[in-house]
């Protein structure tokens, strides 16, 4: 399990700054690297961290080489961090046993569903009839994808996952739900990561869509009819609710939710834990949440808050002034 | 696939101004509808896109039949929104696979569960013992219900979901957890349906009860003792903590919180995302949330929020004026 | 199913006043319970009911034993609650079917994988290469344990649970993202309880590190490098953002998000609903939750508190009076 400096820049590129036939044995955050790890400064502000580091080589930008010379072996990268990435990919090539295309004995896979050769479905997953799994696509274990859903090529669908539950679609007669059928289906692009127990819920009329490179973390829910552009990135616990169309190149913090029916442009930044009530038509950044404080000092604040119109009023008698009574 | 007017008619009812014969190959909505598909239109917001709505045949409310005869083709129905659902009944009953009544060989039923020879357990399904599966009752592929947990008649579950793990109950002592052992089950009424990777705890001393017809949308958490009354709907990311009371005929927007304990009265409709801290004992719409804004101008807003109570003081002394100091 | 007071208080301790020959059948809230139940009152505020109850038996503090005699049999613990735990554990071990030690034949254990012969490993489980399951540690119905993840021992994990799925890692370079593969693992501590559905991703280099006694509710998610301390409990459908430190004997209320990066110290209590977005350094309760309300007096504070900022210099204005213009 490692891999000499000269074999990394070899493979990676980037102009190396030491001894190739150093050994790594491993990749470690900065901070708690030893003699025989590799690192990255990916944030000029933890510069300081660089010149403690006992780290055997830390891959930097270029204008931090002069500060890495002094303490020892370095990369020198354009962008360290994506350096980084794919260092971790080039250590997980040449030390993980590979994940072995085919379908796992242990899959319930239906006959009319249509599966790359190259795709790998694992242990207890579940493919219904006329999906379609494109070329490379990984489902790790326990993925269900249901009737007529797509995945396209190299998909990483990590455990738990459901794609084309029943869309949540009710109408209401007489105090009672009358199900609303949900004769869509998923359509999932290519590259697109799909983290542990998120669900995709089909269309109701027309299909969900995942555009290429979305990545969405684990327990997300995406509600029927939804489309999310390419490169989109969802963290863990997001929840978007039904016919929401998110643009490309967004990033939706954990815990946030998108109501239904509602455009993000392109390029919308969502915080963590908020609410998007209204579409939002320009790229930018966008927060809603509380802010946490003591406990005491909170309930004070909640309090008055639950009056903040009176109060607003109040102001507004202040400044007519007594005369205006 | 495809169905004439005359047929839909026939099986739903419902008065048709056009010609029987047309062929209708797919529903679709109003906006995008083309001359070979069926729409509806149950808003009244919407019946500019009537005019212009391609479709071959719009289902309307009586008054507008008029507007709507001037286009083309349609169906007259006191209750669009619900004949347009029993639509997609009949679209999905007449196209789709049948589901199967029976176990699937791959799911894992213990001997002393009971499953009515009408339902449907789907590949890798665990029912553990002493179980009960109602008629026509579908459990898709991957769920749990585990031991003594009852569900009723023409129930939905979806994947992934969980019926009966134990509710998370702890005593403390001596600064560690105590597991309370969770000796109740999950007892579920008919016309239930339950979302992908959504979760029902067992009850700690007595059963966790959902009524009949309760819909809950996906990654939903209902701690153990809750009760949800009839025709209670949740959104997906709901979670009710333990020992809560929601009445019939609630709505619970997605991603709301129900702390425990709480009793909430019939025909209650707490927004999306927000936080029940307190019982609600009328029926009303009821809402908090942190309203979205650009994050810096949230910045500002939330700094001066930890300070709301000392404003309001300030506003106090303003009104007490310069002579009271 | 049924056992005599003096059998309990012989397995248990504790000092009954009342017939030892009494049979209970079944435990019960104290507001329910009937002349076959046994019962607790762990807070004295509810003695109302105790005098109320028709119990057959109440397990009581000392405090409470003089008026739970006026009504009939008490058991006297020094920690009532903590004693109806272990009764409840004590009903279980004598009325439940015992779990079985070993590996269901439906689950798919690889056989590099090191399971203790006493661990449970229930049907349509999948553990993978190298992961290490401890003694007496339980995996309910389908559960996945990833590569080189470990779990100590006496661990229950419930359905659905899935340990080892990658962090959400990935470096932004020309507009999409390039993954970071997560070479760390999981390694989860003794007497651990993980709850249905819930998440905990592997390390990016280092292991994300479950601590003993740990005890997580349902659909909670836990990011990569997280470290949470012992004997902390989290409920249901908590987030927790990657490489945050959560310290030992903190409670996280349900649905509360935690940043990534950020350090809780031990005894921190978070609020349900909360966010927390700093570190928090001293032990103490923190909130953060906007305060529910009719959705009009809502709508009314919450447009109010976008221009909350500006009513501050307002108020500003007119402390400086007139005389500053």
């Amino acid at each position: 399990m490692s891999l000499s400096l000269g074999e990394i820049v070899a493979a990676l590129g980037g102009s190396l700054e030491g001894n190739p036939q150093v050994t790594i044995e491993r990749l470690a955050p900065l901070e708690v690297a030893g003699p025989q790890e590799l690192s990255f400064l990916s944030n000029p502000r933890y510069r300081q961290q660089l010149a403690a580091s006992r780290a055997a080589c830390v891959i930097v930008a270029p204008a931090l080489r002069e500060v890495a010379l002094v303490r020892g072996a370095c990369i020198v990268s354009d962008d360290p961090y994506a350096y980084f990435a794919r260092t971790t990919q080039l250590w997980k090539q040449r030390h993980a046993v590979p994940v072995l295309a085919g379908i796992h004995p242990s899959a319930v896979v239906d006959p009319a569903a249509v599966i790359d050769p190259t795709a790998s479905i694992g242990p207890l997953c579940v493919v219904e009839r006329g999906a379609v799994i494109g070329a490379g696509t990984v489902l790790k274990s326990r993925v269900t994808v249901s009737e007529g859903c797509q995945i396209g090529a190299r998909c990483i669908v990590h455990p738990g996952v459901v794609i084309g539950a029943d869309g949540f679609g009710f109408a209401p007669q007489q105090k009672q739900w009358i199900k609303i059928e949900q004769l869509g289906a998923v359509r999932i692009g290519d590259d697109v990561e799909i983290g542990a127990n998120t669900c995709i819920d089909r269309g109701a009329l027309q299909d969900t869509v995942i555009e290429d490179g979305v990545k969405l973390d684990n327990l997300v829910q995406i509600g029927h009819n939804v489309r999310v552009g390419q490169h989109t990135a969802m963290a863990g616990c997001v929840g978007v609710a039904g016919s929401a169309t998110i643009g490309s190149h967004c990033t939706i913090g954990g815990g946030a939710v998108v109501l239904g029916h509602l455009t993000l442009a392109d390029g919308v930044n969502v915080s963590a834990a908020t609410v998007v009530t209204h579409s939002l038509n320009r790229p930018g950044h966008y927060t809603g949440m509380f802010p946490i404080d003591d406990n005491a000092q909170w309930e004070k604040n909640a309090a008055t808050l639950k009056q903040l119109h009176r109060l607003r009023e109040r102001i507004k008698a202040l400044e007519r002034g007594p005369d205006a009574a």
